[in-house]
């Protein structure tokens, strides 16, 4: 039986309930991490924990306890026998359940922790042939630098790629292109590696984070600059970035094809080198 | 002992849980309604389940009980004994509990129905007085005309509202004030009565319709025409409307004073007739 974890305690999946008074349940009033174990160690523990920190103080929602995260990780791997797959870790931490009011409670209630570890099967193709994206406004908040759990609109986004036969939908914002509805996007124009700088309208993505310093790395020129919509049709090369897509190829922005329509190669220089990182986490 | 409902059942309160994979918690996939009851009758419940049905249109999420509304509703009305109460009656559908992808759940699961009522004592001295506001871009979502669960911007405005000593925050968003943090919001300028139109910037209150046809009722003239933010300083009068505050008067915005700085003329008639509308409910 699934094993979860809830406010300190590792039950059965089925047995975790919470409060419908909970405020991430009435006003989303919580945030998240996703982190991905690679059947033998954690992707990059450090940048998840410190990004949910932040994420936190942004809201100021106090969890004394953050720094047991990596623990809550690694024993949600232990008890649920996942140590040889490859496992994605969700936890969430929303400021508690209290009376519906929409100013923050007081005094304080404790926050209320929910996380599970599920096994998934990497994709693949979209990986290696790369994948077709939508482009929509960018109705979100503007404060998407927080990795809250008001994702309606994101959900949304998503299912409409979805239905229109897309891998992901990706956001405009007065004609600059920001990020998708659950990864940041990169470009390639001129030999330069092109992604829309840090700010309240993007995550700041972990693989975003790694897979920049991977091209630098490489020597690759980098900007963090965002990309023009009306400049879709004559970028090189695209990808996403995500937990668990990594670094996949973008090979069409609706009905625009990026480059050739096929992976480019310094996107693909950017996925092996990602590739090599994490193989070194497995046991 | 409190009794809400869930899912068809009324509880004890403390006995309502819920899964933590309900997408209400998880993605803020869910809609909610407020409905008061005036000791006798609830205020246009009519109005309310119309909405609450539009509302779910518009996420495309399926309550086939949805007429139960006004019953339910009525039911926890007399099964808390609130019948000669000022109530408010909260209701919460959420897409249900499905395992966590962004994707809407295929095959659909049953939503997830929520409801409690609750005595409170109506709010005098602003509604009287009138109140003072604080002003902020507006960095919600773009489909504020859904009144979804998605209010993680929401709580935060009204929190910084609470702490700077207003009683609300009003958004304004490329200069044009658009509505507050839970609250819609009218000015009168020239003699005329001026409100954001529909659009998807602001909800569609329930009180902001009826003020409107009280208004137009009284011989007022009403243009639903957005609010510059650069002419406050040149208002005659503001008020706020929803469904606890009713018709409750602004008199400064931030710093700017509005009008004489008390509550204005065409204001006041507005809430006495609101107030006649309401008193006709009560047995």
């Amino acid at each position: 039986m699934e094993t979860g974890y809830i406010n300190g305690a590792y039950l059965p999946r089925e047995d975790i309930k919470i409060s419908p008074d909970d405020r991430g349940f009435l006003f989303a009033d919580g945030i998240y991490e996703v982190v991905r174990w690679y059947e033998g160690e954690f992707f990059d523990m450090e940048g998840h924990l410190q990004r949910l920190k932040r994420s936190l103080r942004e809201l100021e929602i106090s969890w004394p306890e953050a720094d047991s995260f990596p623990a809550i990780c690694r024993k949600l791997i232990s008890v649920n026998g996942l140590e040889k797959s490859p496992v994605l870790v969700y936890i969430q931490v929303t400021r508690g359940a209290a009376m519906r009011t929409h100013t923050f409670p007081s005094p304080a209630v404790p926050p209320t922790v929910y996380a599970f570890a599920r096994s998934f099967v990497p994709e693949s193709s979209g990986k290696e042939n790369g994948i077709t994206v939508m482009l929509r406004d960018d109705f979100r908040w503007s404060r998407c630098d927080i990795k809250s759990v008001a994702l309606l609109a994101n959900t949304i986004s998503f299912e409409e790629a979805t239905r229109k036969g897309f891998s992901e939908c990706i956001y405009t914002r007065n004609g600059k292109i920001t990020e998708g509805s659950h990864s940041n996007i990169f470009f390639v124009k001129n030999n330069i590696l092109l992604t829309h700088p840090e700010s309240e309208y993007v995550l700041s993505g972990i693989t975003r984070k790694n897979a920049l310093a991977i091209a630098r790395n490489l020597g690759i020129a980098v900007k963090e600059e965002a990309m023009d919509e009306k400049d879709l049709a004559r970028t090189d090369e695209a990808f996403i970035t995500n937990t668990s897509a990594e670094v996949t190829p973008v090979v069409a922005v609706g009905t625009i094809k990026i480059g050739d329509g096929k992976p480019g190669p310094v996107t693909c220089r950017i996925r092996e080198s990602f590739t090599a990182l994490t193989a070194r986490l497995k046991h």
